[in-house]
Formats: structure tokens, C-alpha cells, sequence
């Protein structure tokens, strides 16, 4: 990974904008709800990681679920996926594999294209 | 990727909900604004897919670009990412690498967590 480090740099704290309070708390709580969505990746080693997996979906984040330690464990697999399937059901969001390695969870209204956009091959 | 296809089923149409038309064309350009985010994965086989990738980035998408296929190609990878970082840093998005195969560019108002969330071995 030395490569992506060094060309896509570290990460950069986002400064959270000074305002001027204001007495208009309905505005305030819309703000809140419209903040930064996070893309979290989650290293999944049996359901112990599930409760997290959800609490960032209910916060509206994406998970990628890195399930490279236990895909060769079909069964404890099955049943993670089938945790996460009822998950993104639950908040109409959405589930795919990325790779064998990478399942792809949203919140509400983020949904994964299945068609991959193909390269034009030069 | 059997498994998956199998468990997590195949893409579901999002249906485009009818509605009455109302004479009210500010509200119907904040409709547009606000909809669906996509996850889309784009193969990348060079820079012929860049403008395709800026196209879903400007229309608040997300993509996973897919660089398994010029991974080796360090010359080809740089410019790209180059490319792609320039694209995230113009709209206030984010790009992070997944893994050696993928790169993660998100549009304005998402960004990647690099904090890997630790799996808790059971």
C-alpha cells in the first residue's frame, strides 16, 4: 500500500466551520442530519462485528465489510450475510459483494449499481 | 462469487415513484439534487475512463475504480491517480485505496474513513 499512501496522502482532518449561534433550532437538527456520510471499512472476524456494522448504518454510513478472514468458514459466512442482507433491508438500503473479500453495506438511499462499468480496453 | 450472487441476490429495480405534477420547479430541482447516491464500480484499463468517473462524481456518485487491470503499470497508476485525486480535491470529496485492486472516490459531502474498524477475534 506504500504506493497509494504516498500518492493519495494522509488523511486531512475536516475543519468543522465556526458560525455565528443563532436561536433557530430546527435548522440546527437539519444540519446535523445532512452531515458528513462516512465510508467505514469494517474487518469482520465472526458476528461480535455485526452490532458496529449496524450502528454506522443506522448513522447513515457505508460499510464495507472486509470478510477475508472468514470466507473460507462457509457457514459462519452464510449467516454474517444474512445478518447484514436483513440489515439493509431493514433501513432500504442496499448489499453487494465487491470481491470475495469486500461486501458492500448502505443506509437509506445509497444503492450499489450491479452493472460494472466496463474499461475501454486501448 | 457464486456464494454471493447466491445470498445476496440478484439487482433490484428501483422504481421510479409517480407523482402529480405540481407548478412548483425549486422544489422539484431540490427532488433532483437530493436523490438516489449510487455506489458504481468503473474497470479502469486506462485514462479513457476518467471522464466517465468525473461524470459520476459531478452527478454525487460514488465510485470504486477498479485498477486491477494497470496495477502493474506504475507509470499508468500515478497519472491516474493523479488524475482522480484532482478530481476529489475540486469537489470536495475524498480518495482513498482499499486495497491494491481498488481505489474509493467519493463526491462532496462523503469521505473515506481510514480508521479501519478492527475485528474483535472471537
Amino acid at each position: 500500500m506504500g504506493i497509494f499512501e504516498k500518492l493519495l496522502g494522509k488523511s486531512e482532518k475536516v475543519p468543522v466551520e465556526e458560525y455565528e449561534e443563532l436561536d433557530l433550532s430546527e435548522y440546527e437538527a437539519e444540519i446535523e442530519k445532512e452531515g458528513t456520510t462516512y465510508i467505514r471499512v469494517v474487518e469482520v472476524t465472526g458476528i461480535n462485528e455485526i452490532p458496529e456494522i449496524r450502528r454506522q448504518i443506522y448513522e447513515g454510513n457505508i460499510v464495507i465489510a472486509d470478510v477475508g478472514y472468514i470466507k473460507h468458514d462457509k457457514l459462519q459466512l452464510e449467516r454474517i450475510l444474512k445478518d447484514l442482507r436483513l440489515l439493509a433491508e431493514d433501513v432500504n438500503g442496499d448489499i453487494a459483494g465487491l470481491s470475495d473479500d469486500y461486501i458492500i453495506v448502505t443506509p437509506t438511499g445509497i444503492k450499489v449499481d450491479r452493472n460494472k462499468i466496463k474499461g475501454v480496453r486501448s
